[in-house]
């Protein structure tokens, strides 16, 4: 809750200021996707990091701490909205066949989501359509037989 | 059910005759993620393309035809595999920082999960580990107003 | 189970003698719609409707009787309000004949709730009692092979 | 929250002035069930929309702005195929729109499910794209009282 | 929430003047489980009634108003406190054998929960004992075919 | 899934026999709710009414017996049915309002769903319109202070 | 909410004087496991009874009334059939109840499920009526520090 | 599913032989609880006293042996704190039992959670052990005919 | 929510005062697990042990007093963080392995989680790497038979 | 269900020829654990310790093929069984505090769950009762930061 209440302010902050996330991430000289989920609380900065954010949007010292705390990631998807819902749906419709291409690929394991990266660009698609792109990009992990 | 049957005959053919879904791609000319979902009951292919799998894996006249049936696609997400899981936590910790950074990037919309494709690679890392990239392309849909 | 039986079986010789729902629909004189929902075991079709039908697919006896039995609809989303939940109702009752209809009519995508637009009106019905007519309107998107 | 809060305000304002949803659709030039589900952070607003909206209810600067933000829709029922859930989708960001319009044209009540017809049509829209045009027609039920 | 306060509202008064629903259903002229339903915010007073029952508990104006505005009913039962268990427990034990005599009295259709009165009495059984009679009384609806 | 089975067999007897619950009920002289439980496998029969019931749809010996077998209750309501999800709406419209009422009207207690009988009636309504009662008669059960 | 805040109240006075629930069922005259049950807002005690324990436990007026309240018992777990129901009605009603008693006489454990024993036998009430008894026996284990 | 095919089997078997579970927990020489809960798969019976009971029953080999097999007990209900949590344990490890030795002594009805009282108890053990003893009491009410 | 607001209040001073967890459990000398637990209100301390963290912390009286109530554990695992999800993962990928390990190594019964001891080290494994070393201890509980 | 056929004929063969996991381990050459897993479904075997297990166990060509496929692991808890339950209470009672005091010790990260080994041992208590020790070991993941 307390969380919640650091992230609705400093994107408050953001707004009034007109700071976009990807100004953010070049000041602290981060991706825009791992700040934009830092900012979500659901990556922590540096302590450097978040000084250099709380000077951008003036932010107090409390939650300009926030920033840099141990986040604890809690909110899984369910049900959901209609912009990740998408992306739950890409799992349902290609889930099985991506563990089946990795498993032809590398084996038996896994794309770890902690070792991992993720990325977003607006690329334009053959007729001339914005398309977005997105970009995971985790280590395989075999694994262990004892 | 019926469908089930026809995906658990594929793969059974599949390993005794020991043809990757990557040698199948090659034969029907289409991306193999696509054809792992195809071969999955998720996506359909042509009646062409079916033949030439049918042909490929031997397999009897009827479950070559459920290859180019209109898929009902309905196994979505909820408890799941190790595997899917990790993508699902991914939407877990990212979901909301994809949406913030997709309204500044692109406005009030989604990402098309119809008008879509994906792709998986094997990537090498700075430290030499072996890494699984997955590319999801879509394009974008604004919101109509009205 | 058995009512699925009969659904699963009825499909099957459809697709067998490539009769549409359209088709089926003239045969009987009524809305496609109707009739793609009774195939789909959500509506009845009188006796003599259901011989016609069962006529033009070449149905065994108790087949084709199963289509004038009273339907058992089960197959609902979660719970709401009342005003909302005749909403959801009608999404089980008539969800799968839409699949069915559209899959007729457009191929293999789906209606975009994104560019799309909706309206109501107030009408009057042939006993002059006031109606509710919810018009929905969305573009149409075709799943993309790749 | 926040945005609950705006929403709430917003409803309080309209019904202290007697300004219908009708009413303030016709001062922006948009859709009545639009501007419902804009009224219910279900869409937003333009800027300059909003303004006026804010003017014909005398809201404060900060509840006007609520108005042209991006919305975030997550009041949605359970997952099913890709096809069946847009229409969940639809019931998730216009089901309270509807409600307060059926409300504001008819009363307390519903759209009856029983009596009650639908249809589908294939139509082109403005950019010759084709469009599924489904239409839901059912009695209206007031509550009695007793 | 706000109703929710109003309905608190509503009772903590009724109790402290120690005013029964029984009595405050003949002061408005209205079956006292409608009025019971009402002061629970799932039914909605005229003004003129909602006026008298503020009267006599000497509610506030806001609170008074509150009961005549159009209810949002939304607490459907899931998991449930005892005396509401019963009720759902009947539906379990005889739902199937209603639809199944309703089907044989009146044809396919349901009974409306909309065009419907229900009551409670106290009565007397052959043991002499305190027995609670429930009379649920809806119009019958007839599925329409089109 | 035996009781099923036994179940949907005395279905297909009676409706191959065109025999009606009602007569069914005549026949072993009780309520016809109450048979028509029975026949759901929800109550059962002494041996001497299985048989007649047996004998009048010419039922085998073992599916004879099932119908005095002590039932195992459990089909309850979760998702369900449009005819049945009228009746927890009204628990969710009424239930708060019921209790309510039995409260001032009996005490602190419950309405037995064991010491109980239930009956639908057809009847006709104010405007000429068919109705269907519902009358739901339980033991009240107060709670034991100890 | 009210209710709980009484609850509240009402341990944290009971803890803060050091009175045991033994202590108050011992001066209001009934068994311990009821009136740990009404502490908890699953049974009311009589005015009188609840004027004795506000006494004993220095409460105020509010807080004693709410004492002798028609409780609503809510805290439930899922359905099953209805003999196993009123078992899992009795650990909704009582469970809260049972803990805060083992912890007065027992410590911080749980009473084992694995060391255990159960029987039923069929007794006679005061009234003549046929009762049943059902006996848990589980030897009570200690959280371990360490 | 063995499982379950054994413990069918060996009710159809008991019953058909009119063999009560007391007369078998005597040829035991077990506490009849227990045996029951050993003939739903929920507790595991010696060698020695399996073949006693498979004796008694006319039972095959593999069955009998099934009746000493480590059971595999999985028919829970939700979760909750670990003190409660024990108890709705046993009514899973024990529910089914409970229910049938109900049907053995008292018929086809349930035990009341209202005409019901219960206690706790501290008692010393066999080996010195305190123990929780919970009795639980309540009123039978047979189901009603009609 | 009590318990809660404790909680966070210890955390917010022990982060403030950097005391790790560590500390604290030498401070008390108990295991760091048990003492992590106690903090997150999962555990108590005795008294002594409370006033030594509280005046480790600068605690007020009552959230010091906080620390030795009887604690009630109630936030079981459905969704949960990346963290206990891998906890979870291992249970569902091993449980049935541990379980068929038990029954080989003990017999038919359980690891108490109450006579239980818990305990994280940091090792290094054979490439170099940090690895985590979670070791459980709990007693072996038989089922008892009757 | 292929994969259970497989699973459950392996473990037929094995009570039947009274072979225990821990001989199958030392015929393989691997933790008796890992093995039980992989008897389970839950990890695979080489082909060639597949063929020794067959071979062990007279298992035929098909079965003996099934140990060494892509497991597809999906048998995670909800509900669950008394001896996996006691698991998931221990990650509900210590979950948190495994976190906190990983965070304290590790930084940001999880414990894998793949690059994982686990045992299970059977030693004795300080009062000589018999105690189980399970042992997880996973390599240390930090999040990593882009």
């Amino acid at each position: 809750m307390e969380e919640k209440k650091a992230r609705d302010m400093i994107k408050a902050k953001r707004l009034e200021k007109k700071v976009t996330i990807a100004q953010l991430a070049k000041t602290v000289g981060k991706n825009s996707m791992f700040v934009a989920a830092a900012l979500q609380g659901n990556h922590r900065l540096t302590e450097e990091e978040a000084k250099k954010v709380g000077h951008a949007l003036g932010l107090d010292k409390e939650t300009t701490e926030a920033l840099s705390k141990f986040p604890v990631r809690t909110d899984f998807p369910n049900a959901t909205d209609p912009f990740k819902y998408r992306l739950l749906e890409v799992i349902g419709v290609y889930g099985d066949a991506l563990r089946e291409m990795a498993n032809e690929m590398f084996g038996d394991g896994i794309m770890s989501a902690i070792d991992f990266t993720i990325d977003m660009e607006r690329v334009t698609g053959s007729q001339g359509e914005a398309r977005c792109k997105i970009t995971l990009n985790g280590k395989w992990l075999e694994y262990k037989t004892f």
